[in-house]
């Protein structure tokens, strides 16, 4: 079969012709000091440095200036000036990002969220929250819960990044089996265009069949279709007290059984699990103790409303059944909402705990049934090339998702270890794609991922993508080279 | 400010050169019946009225064939053909559409996917289930329930409906308010596209955050993108026993205290309403009885899951305090699955009720909270227009979404009447536009609502979806003429 090659387009010829980006000169800057206020264009080289990128430190900083607009209308007018002057823009919310989505490497002009933060509107009976795109998602968090309400999306970097950001990555997390992704609490949304034009889209309803629903595909577009200047959030009921509970299981099989008896008698709020060596490292490096004295090779971490003691002894007789199968070793669970954080941080420390070995990281997923056999191949393969290699996995088993970390050999370079871990990605890749999985699970594109996009994507589909970006930014202005090369 | 005009593209204006549709002669005829059997290819009279409307009936069947295809390769190669000859497609599922989404009134050819109606595979860990798009809903909840599990999208047309068009409408129903749409039920689907192309859009996974979310896209596109030929659709763990409540309250605003009062408490899977002119119809003509003795203006159906008394204390209570505060005037509370079901009768027949007076239908949404002032203009527009004319309200209020039906006075002619209706759809669509409503909420657009889609939907957002159609569906084979003209 010949493989698909996308025609060029009218349209893409055009945008190709049209670029390198305009020199970013004197009267551009006048013009943009007059939109935003002279302060608020901020071109000395700490700011470069840090409105130019987020947590992922891989890329060089280098943009033109950074814009701090404090409205919907200096947002337009802003994209009009880039638009009229073909200069690039990149939106820039709480840069906690992962994939190096909101990174400005090429002079372009940083559009920084930051103080558009103000929450603009409660409404109690459809429990929705009018957020500019700068406010927090534990800003938000809190809100809801002043008003004995919830917003259930919820990960480590909570306390920094933005709602706006958080849409256009679609922040996933670890509430995920319950609550879903951030897509999920998006009643509705106001976008700016390439061209500076405001599509305000669902406008908070919950059943609108009206044509097809662009805000799904604003959704995780990494701003490559515009920039969100207004979100309609959804809250939810706020849940009652939540147990926690950390089971040793012999292997990643067990673990499927594992899910499976739970859930099919329960609703549970997050099932997470980890090794055994990333245990070993949290405790050790953490004021934490093992949750038993039992060794297993995996950790699950169950989350649950308790409501009343039903929840808690179905939750015990569902765990004896798993000890009598054999599914599980050993277990614990929460007396108190102290103990349960501190079984999480068993989890949620990863990260932090294995910093100091720079470890090479990755975000993938699978379909659950496949994860086991998908980690079995993944640690074949870097073993027998790289046998020095320590692997710590974590993440929300109960959705897919697993984080991949490949920590440092301490006799190793920081480049070599880089490189080998390039050759490690290809073959992740490559196993990812077999397993019909996908290349980044939560945390997005990018710059980071974009050359391995075709290991979960097809031509077609990115070629599809490619003519949906001129759809709504006709000339490639905004966050050009994220998740793909127009 | 000047309105927007969209740009003319010049994909637009190559297909219009293109069109109108080519002839189906006897060569295009051989063809088919190459590709899907002699006998698959229908062309008789009595076959192509019932494979060319659906349930609106208001549009005369015309198609040139129905062709009925066993398998993915069949529906590629007839979208080939198409593709080459530049022939409309309409493709088509159980036609149980409420807006002419699936009629073939120009000559098009019907791909009809009853044969495509297998349950392809089925997996307990990750609990989805592969469909052919021909699956009937009520196959896949019944399969569902047959493993311990549940399919919660349901409504009225469950009986014969497929899964591919639940898809490509998006279709809601009664338990919305706790399960979502078929959007949020589907893990992946497969999509024919307008160059025959084959697209596997998400595979299942729970969690993927690699490029646009093209399956959100082509959900509820009415088939203007393309052909889905197969989904995996997300089960849920099956629910406790539910109980039903019925409560009379005295006008809507209460409706809006004692949803709130309910959902601060407890998870309803529903809260439907109906007014008192709904109920004394439903009541006088099928085997049921009121409710209570008590008449309010309003009733509301509201449905939890019971587990314990836990549950059953909470409603009772709230409905106690629901009472106190002047909120409601009387109710009653289901005690066996019997009784459920005959409270639920109240609201569900009232549609089969009213058929005889040959209603006005119209299908809207604005958020909740603005339900109450929506409805009061609605019925100030028709009462001062219309003094004749009877209203029943009835719908799905704890989502936003009224169903509005208009009796025919007995002495009026249909004509006449639909020619009033006419006149009230754009009073209707006046207000919906005023409260950032839908003209659709779950009923989607077809060719009966393509006229009042820029009453919910800005001329931009028009001009991008057309631009989309195009990245699927380059000649615009795909329905045409439905949801929009190119």
């Amino acid at each position: 079969m010949v493989p698909y090659a996308p025609p060029e387009s009218a349209a893409r010829e055009k945008y190709r012709r049209k670029h390198p980006v305009a020199q970013f000169d004197i009267e551009i800057l006048t013009a943009l000091q007059a939109i935003v206020g002279e302060s608020r264009v901020l071109t000395d080289a700490e700011n470069l440095q840090h409105y130019g990128q987020d947590w992922t430190r891989f890329h060089q900083p280098s943009p033109a200036a950074a814009l701090l607009p404090g409205s919907i209308e200096e947002v337009q007018a802003i994209v009009r000036i880039a638009a009229e002057h073909q200069l690039a823009l990149v939106p820039s919310g709480g840069r906690t990002g992962l994939s190096a989505g909101s990174v400005a490497i090429n002079g372009e002009l940083v559009v920084a969220l930051d103080r558009m933060n103000r929450i603009e509107g409660f409404n109690p009976i459809d429990r929705t929250v009018r957020c500019g795109p700068g406010v927090v998602t534990e800003q938000l968090q809190q809100f809801a819960e002043d008003r004995g309400l919830y917003y259930p999306v919820d990960f480590a970097s909570s306390g920094s990044s933005q709602i706006g950001g958080n849409i256009s990555t679609n922040a996933g997390g670890i509430k995920v089996i319950r609550h879903g992704m951030t897509r999920d609490w998006v009643a509705g949304l106001k976008l700016v265009t390439g061209t500076g034009e405001l599509l305000d889209l669902n406008r908070g309803l919950i059943k609108n069949n009206a044509g097809y629903d662009l805000r799904h595909l604003v959704i995780g577009a990494e701003g490559t279709l515009g920039i969100v200047v207004e979100a309609t959030m959804q809250l939810d009921r706020a849940p009652g007290d939540l147990a926690v509970m950390v089971l040793g299981v012999p292997d990643m099989r067990a673990v499927m059984h594992v899910l499976t008896a739970f859930q099919g008698e329960m609703q549970l709020s997050a099932f997470e699990f980890f090794s055994e060596l990333a245990l070993r490292k949290v405790v050790a490096h953490q004021d934490l103790q093992r949750p038993f004295a039992t060794v297993t090779e995996y950790y699950a971490l169950l989350e649950f409303e308790q409501g009343d003691e039903r929840a808690l002894e179905k939750a015990m007789a569902l765990f004896e059944h798993c000890l009598e199968q054999g599914w599980v070793e050993d277990g614990t669970v929460s007396q108190s909402v102290a103990q349960a954080e501190n079984l999480w941080r068993l989890r949620e420390d990863i990260s932090e705990t294995i910093t100091p070995w720079t470890p090479y990281k990755n975000d993938i997923s699978t379909i659950i049934s496949r994860v086991p056999d998908f980690l079995a191949e993944v640690e074949a393969v870097v073993n027998s090339k790289y046998p020095d290699f320590e692997i710590i996995w974590f993440g929300h088993i109960g959705d897919g998702n697993v984080h991949l970390n490949i920590l440092k050999p301490e006799a190793l370079g920081v480049d070599t270890f880089r490189e080998q871990c390039g050759e490690v990605s290809k073959w992740v890749f490559e196993i990812v794609q077999r397993y019909g999985g996908s290349v980044s699970a939560e945390h997005g594109v990018g710059l980071l991922k974009k050359d391995y996009l075709q290991y979960s994507r097809s031509p077609l589909e990115i070629d599809i993508m490619k003519q949906i970006k001129l759809a709504f930014d006709p000339q490639g202005i905004m966050n050009p080279g994220k998740i793909f090369d127009l």
